[in-house]
């Protein structure tokens, strides 16, 4: 199926370098950038250009391999060094980033792990580390994709919020897994995408991805949603998560909390997509989970031509909220389907 | 009280014309525009410089007078027919404007009425029936707001959404009066403002007029009311509403209905805010209004560098959204507060 995001970061032809879609300017221009030096890719991560904690991961892995290509003829100590100094600096490009720290470590690891293998066959290693890392996480996505099919029908009509998508994996994604793995069986759905104030996420992301993959889709604005599911226009909600702590609790892009008492108010069902990795047990409760306050200025001067907000406005802007656990239908995991009570389905797969 | 919408439209200090702030740049530019002739107060309906029912109303009242200044050496039937000349022209600036068809009619009915009168003494009457319209929007939202403080507490926390302000009446507003009224008392209020997409009538214009009448006023994205709710932090919710149907299901802003969703799940009252006129008994209830759907780059370009959306995209962009009248705490009108059940309690008021 020829959508856009099965390759959006890759290994060049030549294997020699990295090529990656420039998401920060989606939806208004398609740029694939190629990149060698360590540098350029430090930007890419910093710049926003590559985005979605796996689809970062996946960048880093393949971003240190072309990296370790530079010093194939040096020694194995001063490689190592080397290495790790790359290493280093790709990770300050967006230090909050796990799956970044992640996938650095995991190649390192490697080279630490093979002293004795010489460098050229380290390097031969590194790759396919690499290659693995990426094709794990398609595995991960297909699998949440899989699960969530036994959710969602052929036919559905779907309102997402934000981007889980393709774009913020490598494929499928985690809250569209269920839409493309479906496509792939030849399943179409009708998708209503939520535009995700202050930044635009669904609009300028989600319905990129979809329109492109040949979607059925149609943008709103948040506050249109509810319309929708009264209506009766709306099978399920689908959104990804951020965090899922131990009682169910589920902190998403700021709005998806407000969708999911409208579900539960229209009887539209409610699912949180996410890896089983996104489980953090140590959080007892959404209470525990802080919240992150924004920059003003996503919300008065962002994409805009004009300031659109009078000037010294104090402004609300969290970056997420928490979805309480009684108004989640399931949650879709990798290790499968999740129903309430969740403190006990939680624990379960753990 | 130095709050601007006070005389934001008015005559001139000559009289000779009409001063009026244009809000099509707000918040980007405060600008005061003085026109004489027909076509320019056309156009400022047109280009929505002037917008807001009421305000349309006061605005082409003052309008209808100054353009009576112009042919005042004429005789009566010359007088009559170029003043219905350009009452024809003016309405036709946006013709579904109720406010405006029946502030001209108002004007055009003392022409009418008073053949005998001789010219002069007409044109003294016009001015006083254009005073007169315009100390009556004033008083209007005077009693809404002394109704609307039978309800609300001296340093509540108010939740809006659009623009129901002083922007669109011509001092106070309705959704916005009893903040205005309490400050004229000494009281004071915290104002959270939606943003209101797609048009950010909020971000542009209430937080705009609040901000300036000095009121402590927070901006937040429509999707982000929801999480000030469940914290505590909103003592009402607060809105205007374009139509009240006999059983007290209201229509407004797009994303009303949601906030009411809300508002309910969360334990916050839930206020409408509205003129008596604004009731229609023959619409018996949400159902039988119609919903207008709206252009779709007003979610796509409008207001943005770039377009925000791919090209071709659907977009399901309505204007406005019918309120459940089991949803709605109370109806606060310049008639009084009405309460549950809606169908007697309107029918009281008729």
């Amino acid at each position: 199926m020829d959508y856009l995001p099965s390759d959006h970061v890759r290994l060049s032809e030549d294997g020699r370098a990295v090529v990656y879609l420039d998401q920060s300017k989606l939806p208004w221009k398609e740029e694939f950038k190629t990149v060698t030096s360590i540098r350029d890719m430090y930007e890419a991560i910093l710049g926003l250009e590559v985005r979605g904690a796996p689809c970062i991961g996946v960048f880093a892995a393949y971003a240190m391999y072309v990296a370790a290509l530079k010093y194939a003829d040096k020694d194995y100590e001063t490689f190592k060094e080397s290495f790790h100094k790359d290493g280093e600096y790709l990770n300050s490009s967006r230090p909050t980033a796990v799956n970044l720290s992640w996938a650095i470590r995991r190649m390192e690891g490697l080279v630490e792990d093979n002293s004795s293998a010489g460098v050229g066959q380290i390097i031969t290693m590194l790759k396919k580390e690499a290659e693995e890392i990426h094709s794990e996480d398609i595995g991960l996505c297909r699998r949440i994709g899989e699960n969530g099919l036994t959710l969602i029908n052929d036919g559905a009509a779907l309102l997402t919020h934000c981007n889980a998508g393709a774009l913020a994996t490598t494929r499928y994604g985690t809250q569209l897994a269920p839409v493309y793995i479906g496509m792939e069986r030849g399943m179409h759905f009708k998708l209503y995408v939520d535009e995700t104030r202050p930044l635009l996420q669904g609009a300028r992301l989600t319905a990129y991805e979809l329109a492109r993959a040949g979607v059925d889709t149609t943008l709103l604005c948040d506050n249109m949603a509810g319309e929708l599911m009264k209506a009766g226009r709306i099978d399920a909600v689908i959104v990804g998560a951020d965090r899922i702590a131990a009682n169910g609790d589920t902190a998403n892009k700021i709005g998806t909390s407000a969708l999911s008492v409208l579900a539960n108010y229209y009887h539209v069902p409610f699912y949180v997509f996410a890896p089983y990795s996104t489980i953090d047990m140590s959080t007892a409760s959404g209470e525990d989970i802080v919240i992150e306050q924004r920059a003003a200025e996503e919300l008065t001067e962002k994409y805009y031509v004009h300031r659109m907000a009078p000037e010294g406005i104090k402004v609300f802007n969290p970056a997420f909220d928490v979805t309480d656990h009684e108004l989640i239908s399931a949650i879709i995991t990798d290790r499968g389907v999740l129903r309430k009570p969740y403190d006990k389905s939680l624990k379960e797969v753990f």
